[in-house]
């Protein structure tokens, strides 16, 4: 069964168990795993963070959650429709089509907890129900092959910047590839040094640029790269504690998304950015840590996620040196030094 | 005369100005077109904002201006090598380049200065210069197929999410196109919104999601595609100050970049986005006028570039009314109600 056939059968059972429950005269509820923070759950075996087993139960017997639960079954109705048609709309959307349903949203927010709550219920994202963020995700250029639809698209043929990796990333397939790797990187500024230096065929790698925080696209993307295809993930960052994190999201999930973790996190990958060391061994130019850098980093090194000891090394280093450095100050060295010398020592050290 | 051959010039000809200067015995000195708002003209004719004659001069018999005329030409000359070698770099990349100088920047901020100083005494973006932004352009979706060295690269076949136009748009080739206009949108959203109900078809269009604020290059690609292919476009956006102003950016220039408005602008480009009308005619769901945005229309309405009386109407109604309204409030009516409904009425009004 695809991803699609899930979706529909899932939502329609939903609305089924409702419809039993009326048959059976007892009283229609919903289940719904509990997202509090008491619930989060870092599952050390898997590397990301899972929810616990707490429930939360939404009743049609109390009146505060009749509206809840009247959102919920209209929004999995449209989400049905929505799969089933082929089509997606954006949250945004989706709050401005509520407007014509008996049971409207009073703003955006309440419409996004009550997909979330249809998320956390099902166990999918909500990409899976035909629900997209607004945003596309990274971008990917290298011998990669894709197929959406009755298009085929490679990735070394899509111009300097690259495929852009869609919201629909499930809906795409893996057609064929000629590479060993995938080297993501945090800024398009890197994205295009590593093109423009053919790092592609240096390294016969991808190279993905995440524009900061990856999206949930870029996410998914790496983790069925990682899994379908069993490329290595390398992420290379800056070096301070946003571009640390940045990666952390990527290998390890977050902590709010929990309950998608397991189509999200890429467990196996692996952080290549710039480290405390290499602020020292490449004497790269720095910028001073600021509180809040020193503060984030304390916080990390509490993190479950952090727990080796190579991250415990690096955060108590860097707070030591007091100093943070960015990919791009390589170039002190020439623009090629980044391509020519930086990466495949850090390759070879892997 | 090719755009790199013409920068390869203009930068030599700022050394080679030095040299003369020396050799006549004269104390050498740079001309820089002022760019502060006292120079800044709207000019009625080309219908954007350009600098007025007034100059400043940079000499070396000023002991506080030999720093900058030093890293001036050590920019000038890095850029040489640069666009020499058919490479690009970034603002940032160069700034840590220059830690390599005799005459380093103290920070980014300063190297950026003197990036626009070098940009407004050639007359040439600096993208021209081989100094790039970080960040790519929008995401173009339709039949035109571009050259980028030797590839081709069809829009309809790039993917969901389209083809990116990437920093360096000026060394991309129009190769072929069977569209009849551009139609861009402020969201991606929107941007799939269209992709997704075949309005490329429906129109004969190229759609281009703009991702807010218009990258200069997606300025340069909109330029270029209505120069070159005499392509009318159309700018689609929300209809408050701020998606009014992305259009009027596009259409008219900015104050900030009058130096190079004569490569970016597209005068001939129209406004199709949500007006106070569009709200009334159509009782779309809004939100109301916050204070800034009150402030913000009284801005714009007194700004030469709005000088035209459907603007003065439209901010004016909005004012009134006191509401504003998202493009994709459409969806009240339906997903589909944009691209089936709106979008003809708006074009067949024009």
């Amino acid at each position: 069964m695809n991803r699609k056939d899930i979706a529909i059968n899932k939502l329609k059972s939903l609305g089924d168990k409702i419809i039993e429950d009326v048959n059976q005269n007892s009283v229609p509820a919903i289940k719904i795993p509990s997202r509090g923070t008491s619930n989060l759950v870092y599952d050390d075996e898997k590397r990301y963070y899972i929810l616990g087993d707490r429930y939360g139960q939404r009743s049609l017997g109390n009146v505060k959650q009749i509206n809840k639960i009247a959102q919920m079954v209209y929004m999995a109705n449209f989400c049905k429709d929505l799969v089933k048609r082929g089509k997606t709309a954006t949250l945004r959307e989706m709050y401005y089509v509520s407007e014509g349903w008996d049971v409207d949203f009073g703003d955006q927010q309440e419409s996004n907890i009550v997909g979330e709550d249809l998320e956390v219920s099902l166990g999918m994202t909500r990409e899976d129900l035909g629900l997209m963020p607004e945003e596309d995700g990274a971008s990917v250029y290298g011998n990669l092959t894709v197929q959406e639809d009755d298009v085929e698209i490679n990735a070394l043929k899509s111009g300097k910047s690259g495929y852009t990796i869609s919201p629909t990333i499930d809906d795409v397939e893996f057609v064929a590839h000629d590479v060993e790797r995938v080297i993501a990187v945090e800024t398009m500024g890197m994205f295009h040094r590593l093109v423009q230096e053919e790092a592609y065929k240096k390294f016969n790698t991808l190279i993905v640029g995440l524009k900061g925080q990856a999206a949930r696209a870029t996410r998914r993307f790496l983790r069925r790269v990682n899994q379908e295809l069993k490329l290595p993930v390398y992420i290379c960052n800056d070096g301070d504690p946003w571009g640390f994190h940045i990666a952390m999201v990527i290998i390890s999930g977050s902590a709010k998304l929990a309950h998608v973790n397991h189509d999200l996190a890429t467990p196996n990958a692996k952080f290549l950015g710039v480290t405390a060391s290499d602020i020292i061994n490449y004497d790269l130019p720095t910028d001073p840590l600021k509180d809040i850098d020193v503060l984030r980093l304390k916080e990390l090194s509490k993190d479950p996620r952090y727990h080796d000891e190579t991250w415990q090394t690096e955060i108590k280093k860097m707070i030591k040196i007091g100093k943070k450095a960015e990919q791009q100050s390589f170039s002190k060295y020439g623009l090629e030094y980044v391509v020519d010398t930086y990466l495949p020592e850090k390759l070879d050290a892997m």
